[in-house]
This record gives structure tokens, C-alpha cells and sequence, in this order.
């Protein structure tokens, strides 16, 4: 995705002031690099101990998390899961008003949008984060900060949160974050799945592994206009014949199918594919493209 | 993929001679810049009067099969389908002696290999070719020919074949080019149904689907590493937690599965990852990585 760099602002203001609730491997990368970037840290964990290797480099300690989220405008949460946050927001509610809260735990677009509530109900602004990236990257561009939710309180931290990494800001509604980060990670699954189901292909039939992933990757650039062309057809409705018209498209589905099975690699999508492909020729949609596939996803589920 | 861009030699040489056998709208385009890059060429169609618009632009027309093969030492077929190859050989098997035969009609490996074994007990040399791109886009480095066979009729042939397009050769083994086409679009069709499927998602969750092509296409080039590290791992058959361990993964597979299915978005893909995630996680697995699930890949079927 598109990322801004990491900035390296040591910043020295009253806005330097931030609590990491949560001292996982995750947050505790994270209150970490707030140290070393200069940011005065307060920390809390249930189990305290998690607090030691951070106090040690110049955070401080809350022996609660009502005290953490007192000693700072800008709250950031860092917890196992939905449930873990939920239990530690109820046990501060007396004193987030006025706080910025944002909470980078996993969770679905629902859940942020419950936790956005919450917070507006107490007088918080509330910012929903998903990352991409390992704890060990944080602080750098190779660590990337999916953000939404409160404009103004992304406005007035925005040198904060860009001290993690990478950041993009995908909207007012808390709940874009996440379904940003599940569109990002199910399209990263669904190009590996395939892959090896390919790869096993290439194997069965006597090809290298090695060199056909190299040949893909070289492939991967030309994608790009085929996708934001699809992207674009869905949007606006019409369907030009991307790949070609899909009566021409559906023969040579079966040909991979029939193919797939002959070597013993499954075909899931590939029927899939292709059963969507006929029922668009049986409308009479026979001479758009593969995008049209679309209208029947839409009228599923 | 990889390729080379098409020459602009202008052959004079006995080697500047081709016939083509097959005339729908991919050999007529074929036929058509051979002509126009100044190699003889004589064509040869089942139904005749697709000859005559070859014939106006400087193309012989043959009235048989047989008298079109006997014209020439390079002998492109590209005819509808597999069938029509066939029987089109069976009607010139007494004039094929010393001839290179590329056939770059659709089919399977399994074709190729039977076309290469027949070529070989009539003494001519095979070469199995397949398109990428459409017949506008002949003769120029937009069309990608995959060719596998002879090595020695490669070589002799190399410049005619770069007429076409870029050229990739995949090996001795007939049957690789078909491997390789086969491997290229299924990977297309992953990522495009996949792709579809997340643009469902996106809009579900009031996501804008043309942003998200924007941002997805801008991280394309970040799968080039893992995409060549997990066919590496396949290779070697060790598995290193390349996206992290499996037991972390298979936790977000969860999510994403519940996700989609309160939005209505099928999870086929997802659901199949985390049943093979959980496999390898009771084998005893759970600290190797994504590629690991290659192993019960290998497997089934």
C-alpha cells in the first residue's frame, strides 16, 4: 500500500506526552520507540512486570490504568484482543474526556465502530488502528499504520502516530482501518493460496518452482492496469472486455480445469470462476469482461 | 513475465520462408507480420476465402495442407483446437520429413507431448508454442510467445519466432510452454477473483473500491520478495515462518473468516487456508510458515 516514511521529529512540545496501555511484544515496541523518539511515556500492563524493560530506557510506570490514561492527552491502546479492550475501557471510563483514544488491537470494522461509540459517549475522540508489520519493524517505513476515525484527533497527533511508521488515514468512520487491513490481508491470501496450488502444477508437470516465481514476479507489474480497470468497472457498471470477451474466457476455464485435474491440483476457483462466467452467458452478457462477474458476487450472501 | 522484445530484421536469407496453416483471426495476424517483415509466406486455410486478404498483402495461397508444408521449412499451425490439429497433421504426415513444425494452437501439456512424439516418428521437428495477448497485438512486445520443444529448431528458428512478439523457451519437454500458460493465467484468474471478492467486501463496509485498487496495485511489488521466498521454501522443503508462525496466522484467519461472513463475502479460500493452518499446527508445525501448507498440498490428489 502507499505509506508515508517514518518522520525522525524529536518533538519537544507539551503534545510529547503519550500513554501505551498494553505491553505485549507489539506494545511494547511501540511505548519503546515513543521513548527513543524523544516522547515522555507513561506505561501500564495488567501483569506489571511487562513495565521493567521500558521503565529501564526512561518510561514510567502506572500502577493502574485509570493513572496511565490520566497522565496524557493521547491514549495508545495495545491489547490481546476486542474482549481485553473492552475490559480495560470500562475500568477507565471516569477519566477518558478530553483524551484522545487509539486503540491498535485487532478487531473487525464492527468492533471499532462499538469502541468509536463508547468513546463518544464519554467524551473521547477515538481513532481504530490495524498494522501491518512485526514489532520489530515499528519505527520504521517497513511498518505500516492503518488508521480512521476522528479527523481532528488525527490532525493534532499525526507527528505521533507517524513516529510508528507508515501511516494512512482512511476516513471518519472508525471502521475503515480494519476493512482496509482485511482487504489488504485477503488479497495477500488469496494470491498465496494460489500460488502454491500453481506451484504444485509447475511441480507435477516437470517445471522448476524457483524460476516460475521468478517469471511471475516479473509478471506482477503488468497487473496493475488490469486491476484498477476492473476496480473502475465495478464502479461505474460497465464491463469492456478486459481479458477478452468472457465466451472466449469460459473455454479456456476448462481447459484449466480439465488440465488441473489431469495432474491431481485442485480447481476450486477455477470453477467457480467459470460457473460465474456461464451464468453472465446465459444473460447475455457474453462479450464483457471478466469484472462483470461482479454483478452476481453482488447479488449474493 | 519475462520476455524479449520483438526484432525488426528483415531476413532475405532461404531461412525467411514460413508457411502458416490455420487463418482465424490469431494465425491471420500471424501470417500477416511475417509478411510484412519479409519473410515468404504461404497460407493455407480449411476454408479458402480467409486466404484472399493475406494474398492481397503479398502471402501465397496453397490449395492443400500438404502443398502449404511442402512450401517451406517452418511450419506455424494455428488452428481452433487440439482435434483440428490433429486430423490437419494426419493429412500431411507424407510431406512433414525434415520440416519444423510449431504448433502454437490451445491445449494441454499432454497435447504437446503427443504432437512431439508424433512429429518425431515422421521425422520432422516439433516445437509447442502458446499466445499471450490478442492478434492486434502481434509483432509487438505486448504479445508474449511460450515455446518448448527442440532446442535445435529453436535455434534455428529463434529470429522468425521473435517476429511474433517476445519469446520465452521453457525447455526440451514439448509440454512446458502449456505448463507454463497454464501456470501464468491461473495465477491471473486467482488474484482477479479474489480481487473481486475483496471489492465486495470494500464496498460493503462503505469502502470506496477504486481507492483500494489504488493502494492494493501500490503494494504489488512487496509480494516480489515473498512470492520468491515461498516458492524457495517449497524447493528446499524448509519452511521458515515467512508471514509469521502458522499459529499466529490461523488466529487472523479466524477473524477474517467471521468478517466476511457478516458482510455476506464468501470465504472459500480463507476457510480452506485455515483448515490446512490447523492441520499443520496439529502436526506439530505451528512455528513454520504459510509455505509450509505445500506439504499437504503435495499430498491430495
Amino acid at each position: 500500500m502507499t505509506t508515508t516514511p517514518a518522520t525522525t521529529d524529536n518533538p519537544t512540545t507539551a503534545a510529547s506526552q503519550v500513554t501505551v496501555l498494553g505491553l505485549g511484544s507489539m506494545g511494547s515496541a511501540i511505548a519503546r520507540t515513543f521513548v527513543e523518539r524523544g516522547y515522555r511515556t507513561t506505561v501500564w500492563n495488567r501483569t506489571a512486570s511487562k513495565c521493567a524493560p521500558l521503565v529501564d530506557v526512561g518510561a514510567t510506570a502506572s500502577a493502574t490504568a485509570t493513572e496511565a490514561v490520566a497522565a496524557s492527552p493521547l491514549v495508545v491502546v495495545c491489547l490481546l484482543d476486542s474482549a481485553a479492550v473492552d475490559e480495560v475501557l470500562a475500568s477507565v471510563d471516569d477519566v477518558v474526556e478530553g483524551k484522545v483514544l487509539v486503540n491498535l488491537t485487532s478487531g473487525s470494522p464492527a468492533q471499532a465502530r462499538t469502541n468509536e461509540r463508547w468513546a463518544s459517549e464519554h467524551g473521547a475522540e477515538y481513532i481504530d488502528g490495524k498494522l501491518m508489520g512485526d514489532p520489530p519493524y515499528v519505527g520504521t517505513s517497513n511498518f505500516t499504520v492503518l488508521l480512521s476515525g476522528s479527523r481532528s484527533a488525527f490532525d493534532a497527533h499525526e507527528s505521533a502516530l507517524r513516529v510508528l511508521g507508515g501511516v494512512g488515514y482512511h476516513g471518519e468512520d472508525a471502521g475503515l482501518a480494519a476493512v482496509e487491513f482485511m482487504a489488504q490481508v485477503a488479497m495477500g491470501y488469496e494470491m498465496l493460496i494460489g500460488f502454491l496450488h500453481v506451484l504444485k502444477l509447475v511441480r507435477a508437470e516437470g517445471g522448476d518452482v524457483t524460476e516460475f516465481a521468478e517469471r511471475f514476479v516479473g509478471s506482477l507489474a503488468a497487473y496493475a492496469p488490469l486491476l484498477t480497470g476492473i476496480a473502475k468497472a465495478v464502479a461505474s457498471g460497465e464491463y469492456p472486455p478486459d481479458l477478452g470477451p468472457l465466451r472466449v474466457q469460459a473455454a479456456l476455464m476448462n481447459d484449466m480445469i480439465d488440465h488441473r485435474e489431469s495432474v491431481g491440483v485442485e480447481a476450486m476457483r477455477m470453477r467457480q470462476v467459470k460457473e460465474l462466467m456461464d451464468r453472465r452467458i446465459a444473460g447475455g452478457n457474453g462479450e464483457q469482461g471478466f469484472s462483470s462477474l461482479f454483478e452476481l458476487l453482488e447479488r449474493e450472501g
